[in-house]
């Protein structure tokens, strides 16, 4: 018998399936997950694995076998795999009766070909692409509660999206101007697998651009901002930090605002979402406040024109940008509050 | 008799200040400079204030006194002070006879109301304001290697400069289309004085932006750009690396260009200046790459669209951003080639 | 009516202080402590003075007032207060009839000439002295039940005393050698007050030894170990890094051993304490794992001679090293599983 | 016709090879080396391989081939390689007639069964292990003025090695007392491999002990110390910084001393070579003050009891610690002042 509560964790050994554990195992409402990984390579117990877990975060370990998930009692599955292999398994966890949280890129767009253009990757069938929801709480509450299968959004998509939509929304971002987003993440975004350009030496001390216009969140922060194409420029850059997203957003308004009215916008829109959290206008949140945690904060500054407007959007690409944006839309599918075991 | 090979060095217990002497010290074309500072503490030598150039850097230090410069044998002085001792001290030195190299603010603006209106400080007399020349040796080489004043430029004018005056030299800058500078830097770059929010816990694995809208040197940038103030939005950020500048440049060209035509017009721009490198298009400079060295690092991504461009700026804010550019500038008044102990 | 679960904080503007206020705000079996400073400035609300508490973590905050603690219910008081305050403020509030948990220096010695001449400060009264137990859970767990008094342990002390108490009462440390604890500490440990030699620029990429032969917490250890100061070389490091203790410990042995038996050893000591964790024999800590918890992890190498050992401890400095700790001493005080709010 | 000046630089692609280049590009007595590598994709010149380089560092980068070494007039050779290379390579360019500088471990011990059992290894042949000299020039200049074949030593080994030899040699260890090295490293001293414990995530924030008792440097310290295997114990640590190395040493002096008598043992043992700095009683280095050069300072602090030492050894591992003391080989062998080019 499924029980939503009962939890199967697919791939735990990068960044972001390790952080989804221990939120996981703190959480007070579900009882202890169990996780599976390709190669246990001997390990039983999660904190084999994990040293740091010793003491507190006893879990079982398992070979991954779909047969396993399915005969148990497992109703709600995470992973934290790679596109390709979420593709392949979130339709046959579906199959078998179990919710999926899915935290790659895999179906996070509606169309197979965007999917495909961006991710070089063969898409998974396209009534599995209209099935998914797209997990951003504070814009889709409502269909996350009955979604079955929840795509996980980009950390830097997530930064972005709720600094902007907004503002979109109330319709305030000046036609035929371009939107800039710089944006900045820490080195656990990259990925927990060796490489030279991740290794200590060349990140410490340093700090880089890269992937400028080709970016595979882009198309997440167009369909989500209903920014066309030519109205976004959207970059990224490395830095020498663990963890940790801070987004500088460049925009002119459609019309001249004071900072007490956009403050006032940005409050009313995420009412009833505490993990959102607005700075007061003239202060500017900071990567430190945010990491560890699972809120996203926002803060801005106007200029003296009433125009030009910098938004400032911070995260932990590990907690609001990840594993803790998945416990959040977990919570929603259960009925609790949506920062339950996450503040 | 005055030797404009004879330094006067005044202020050296900054980053600035220090950084500049262990320049001239290594310097192949000068002597052995003197250095000037408030308080020596008991010290006679730079090493007894500095333990880490012991058996290399032994160099005169001196209770700061005019008389004693004015009655040396010293034809040029480096002012590393705060700008209002700049802007008392250098008429006196240029009185006295010396040439001066200011790394402070109070001699940049032509307008003493510029001067007063962003550094809230008395400007100096008209008449150096308007003797200055500004010491951005890629733009104006010829009027410092006759300067007897030079103001030598902000670390992030310096970064913005460069990479924007070839395109708005060329017309390239589409009218109407507001210009990004989102820029970050090291610490050092904040100065050595003790601050709670430069404490180590408070930057390391943190970043944050600051001053929007407010920074000094918004306006070396407005007037060595040509840009209208209505054009540019200029941000700052810290980073936790000890020093480097990274500035992200977002612009919409007034015509469609190639990749080709980009790398080309910087490379013209800029020949003959060895200490500002061209990126090979579809590459970017890092930090890491210009930490301790006098180089601006220039590199791009142009849109598909051939009108959307990102430009790239790195320079090191100790090196080309404030020291090394000093003696750059050294080197242009005493005939050197201008990279002369700088590579 | 005095309540031992209603909890007066005294200092909260540094790290220890602060760490304390997020682990008593997240304690499962208090209600909200009221936060008490020399200087509100206009605060009303903690998350007023920290932007990072807001949404989670609003108390509120008061100036210190003696009176107020006293007329309130508040049943224990911390105090995150300099060494002085502390020695002035315990007596009083004990007097007033509250259980006193202190994280100075201050009430760490039974001897006040110990106290004065390791601290330069004139020592509390002798009978307050005596009335205080030391805080070490692992060590006095009974004595810490009941006491009214307790003085929190030193960060380095704890993790030298942890790994050496048990070689000691089992009379395993060879007389007439020395025993070697080199440790390292992150920043945090030096306080929050801003310094030049704490600067991000003179941590960052360094690294030093200081006060050796003369830091603060050699009393605490001897004391604590039975090592006779003759017996004993303590040295601390400055690791860049914001938080985590490593200490490496030298010693021979009196006898023969094999890593199992010092394992067991290790094992049996801290039976019944989960938060002092021992690793098996062949592998050992280190600060990541233990950084943001209440562990104390250690493990060791043990020369193929089987006399030679060293012992690696490792702790938060601000958690099991100080704040962490102090809760784990109010747990014990209010009669709740030691780990209550720390895992 | 070969030249001693003419150099061949073999492996140019790790740390080591990498700083060798640097130091040889600037070097003001010898011409612009060639550079030799495994494979270089398509790479002609270094500056291709290292961006960082251009406009200073062009030099040639050819694919590694014996015969065309032996065939140019490169009269000596470095081998930035790994060990098995080296060992098989410098035969061969020894035999070809150039002298030789290796900064790998193979020919640094003269027994090859000290080699085997610590590097896991054939050793070179046995005629090649006694004519190479082990390459520190504070102890083995003359030696080294006249050697073929030099064995740099390694970077730990040269930081303890030039603290305890003056000791040592003065007769001042006590006997039956243990020598404990602590030492800690940067991670470029691990190598510029990929490795999943050098991510930067896995070492930012982090700290842990490494290969205790069973590091590859123990036995050149043993030899070159002259102490006895069981008189010594050595860790290594693995610091959040990219280079550097602080060495902790303990030792019970053989008799009372007063830190004037081992400040001047010091001075006298290393007096003529400048490259090791002796700190004044009472202050000690540390990392920074010798990152990017090629000094050892060695600082010191007594206890009062006059017998227990500790000496606080720093350099940077890849300077003084490998790619610069190889030049200052070099410097020996070519008849210049020792630090030609390296201060």
């Amino acid at each position: 018998m499924k029980d939503p509560r009962s939890i199967a964790v697919i791939g735990v050994t990068g960044y972001t399936g390790f952080e989804l554990a221990t939120l996981l195992l703190r959480h007070p409402a579900i009882a202890r997950p169990t996780f599976y990984v390709r190669e246990t390579n001997g390990a039983h117990c999660l904190s084999e694995m994990f040293p740091q877990l010793r003491g507190w975060g006893e879990a079982p370990v398992k070979t991954l076998s779909f047969e396993a998930i399915a005969e148990s009692n497992a109703g709600t599955a995470f992973l934290a795999t790679p596109h390709e292999v979420s593709a392949e398994l979130a339709p046959k966890l579906l199959d078998a009766g179990l919710d999926v949280i899915d935290l790659s890129g895999a179906f996070r767009f509606a169309s197979a070909d965007t999917y495909s253009a961006w991710y070089k990757l063969p898409a998974p069938h396209a009534s599995r692409l209209t099935q998914a929801v797209y997990g951003l709480p504070e814009l889709y509450a409502g269909e996350i509660r009955v979604a079955k299968l929840i795509a996980n959004p980009g950390c830097y998509a997530t930064s972005v999206i709720l600094a902007l939509h907004p503002l979109q929304k109330a319709g305030l971002l000046a036609p035929g101007h371009t939107v800039v987003c710089d944006c900045k993440s820490g080195a656990s975004g990259a990925g927990r697998d060796p490489r030279r350009d991740l290794h200590f030496v060349e990140v410490q001390g340093n700090f880089r651009a890269y992937n400028i216009f080709s970016h595979r969140h882009t198309p997440e922060i167009l369909e989500h901002t209903g920014l066309g194409e030519s109205q976004l420029v959207f970059t990224t850059h490395l830095l020498p930090i663990p963890r940790g997203i801070l987004s500088s957003i460049y925009l002119t308004l459609a019309k001249t605002l004071t900072p007490q009215e956009i403050e006032a916008l940005y409050r009313q829109s995420y009412a009833g979402h505490s993990l959102t959290r607005i700075h007061p206008a003239g202060t500017l949140p900071e990567v430190q406040h945010v990491v560890k945690t699972n809120f996203c904060d926002i803060g801005f500054a106007l200029h003296a024109d009433g125009k030009r407007l910098v938004v400032v959007s911070c995260l932990d690409n590990l907690g609001k940008g990840a594993a803790g944006q998945a416990v959040q839309n977990l919570n929603l599918t259960l009925g609790l509050e949506e920062r339950t075991g996450l503040v």
